[in-house]
């Protein structure tokens, strides 16, 4: 690892990872001792490794799955096999959602019907979701498996495109909120895609390698492919410009007036307009189908 | 020119390429209708294309080379050349400065006993002698060639080490100051490198097409090649990111204080510490001569 000067072997490497994760926890202040947390899951290494981690540490956890309706390359199915299995290997209770179901449709077609970009209604979508499902669990952090290689992809291209509303917010801590938005936390925020991937094979962790058949298109590949470049020319920039990054990010507070949340007049789940994005994505997602006479789901 | 959705003849792109330079430069409020232009010129594309557009507007320009002393593959001879044929052919006034003369040894030499890249020597003695020989000859404004291209990779740059004094500062115009520092304008600024070459072109310039045999290590050249690679994969992002950045400059300069300029105790040029840093490189490298004998120049 030329960024951290370090080689290691298999036992000192899971021992490294394991201790850097709980000094990433303790210095973001992720996670209390009472606290109990959802890691939310998608079948792949980064959710997987992050449960097993977690669940290892002690931490009282509850896996949580998105059935996105994905039928492409058996995406879908597969990534459900991998999150069940792992759930009974490591005993622990996995809550499982169906974006049919809850929306109507699967993903692509939800997409197509509300003329959005497949990953803005999966993320709207999972973000909805994951914040019910914690609210109906009582748990109080939510877990995401994001990597360094993610968060620095969104940050650059929030950089690039000067989104000063998204450079304002993004942490590996996002604080809960009095209308019901749970802490969401990303304990491998400072290790790289490759990291993590190196301590679930060590681990002996069974995870799908499969990509998302939509992820191809994903502007946050180019710009992880530019991201590797510069890392390979100069290791350890992708943490030198997060960690700066953080380090900086007051300036893009300062002008910014926090939005008020209140439920949304729907569902009920924190929003800062009338009727939330979800809501609105699902009623437009039925017109559609009502007009075109396929009714969706 | 697809981020403009134009295709365009040959006097038609002189035309538009002069007109927008002229926008430029009202836009952003570059010269004022009495104010003399100090051309700096490389013998390049960019710095001759500059001179030529500016003489052909009207404007009084005078030309300003700086011979560097880095021979290898004839560099500085053939620039030298380049620029002052040129200079006959529009029959305006070339000022010349040696870098040997005035340091006492060329750009590559200063590098190495001195410990400063390369480039870095070479940008200090520009900015010093450009800015004395504006002054020498009562200029008001000094104009450079720099591009879109060389201003989003220094941007870029800026942006990936969180360069937060430097992000507070770019633009295309540098106000004058009360203690000698003369305005500093790029009117080319919003122009690829491309089309200044192709302006170049059409316009017949014989400009040196041998780029300086120190700039194949630059650490910009690489931010060029991720920009231009972006700006393939979405015509006008060049422009976007650099016209959002200028709009949203001001979050860097809010918790910045300007340092107090003051004469230099040994050039008397502007600097904001005692001695100026191109008096303490030229200070340095005579020293390093003195004691491994070999004197400098």
């Amino acid at each position: 690892m030329p960024a951290h000067r370090l080689s290691l072997c298999k036992s000192h490497y899971i021992q490294w990872f394991e201790t850097y994760t709980r000094r990433a926890i303790d210095k973001f202040e992720m996670i209390q001792t009472h606290e109990k947390v959802m890691v939310a899951v998608s079948g792949g290494k980064d959710s997987l490794a992050l449960w097993h981690l977690l669940a290892g540490l002690g931490y009282e956890t509850v896996g949580f799955y998105i059935e996105l309706g994905i039928p492409d390359q058996g995406y879908s199915s597969n990534s459900q096999l991998k999150a069940q299995s792992f759930a009974e290997k490591i005993g622990q209770k996995l809550v499982i959602a169906r974006v049919e179901e809850e929306m109507g449709a699967g993903i692509p077609e939800i997409s197509k019907s509300t003329y959005r970009k497949t990953c803005s209604v999966c993320g709207l979508s999972k973000r909805h979701l994951m914040n019910r499902a914690a609210m109906d669990e009582g748990v109080d952090v939510l877990a995401t498996g994001h990597n360094l290689d993610d968060e620095t992809a969104s940050l650059f291209g929030n950089m690039i495109n000067w989104d000063i509303g998204y450079l304002g917010k993004q942490s590996p801590v996002l604080a809960e909120n009095a209308v019901g938005l749970r802490k969401k936390i990303k304990p491998f925020c400072y290790f790289t895609e490759k990291q993590v991937a190196m301590y679930a094979l060590l681990s002996g962790i069974d995870y799908l390698q499969q990509d998302c058949p939509h992820s191809v298109t994903a502007t946050s590949l180019r710009y992880k492919e530019i991201l590797n470049q510069m890392e390979h020319q100069s290791p350890g920039m992708k943490r030198r410009f997060f960690d700066r990054y953080l380090q900086n990010q007051g300036l893009f507070q300062a002008e910014q007036t926090q939005p008020e949340l209140r439920p949304c007049a729907r569902c009920g789940m924190p929003t800062s307009i009338e009727v939330c994005s979800y809501c609105k994505t699902v009623e437009r997602a039925k017109c559609h189908s009502r007009e075109s006479g396929n009714p969706v789901g």
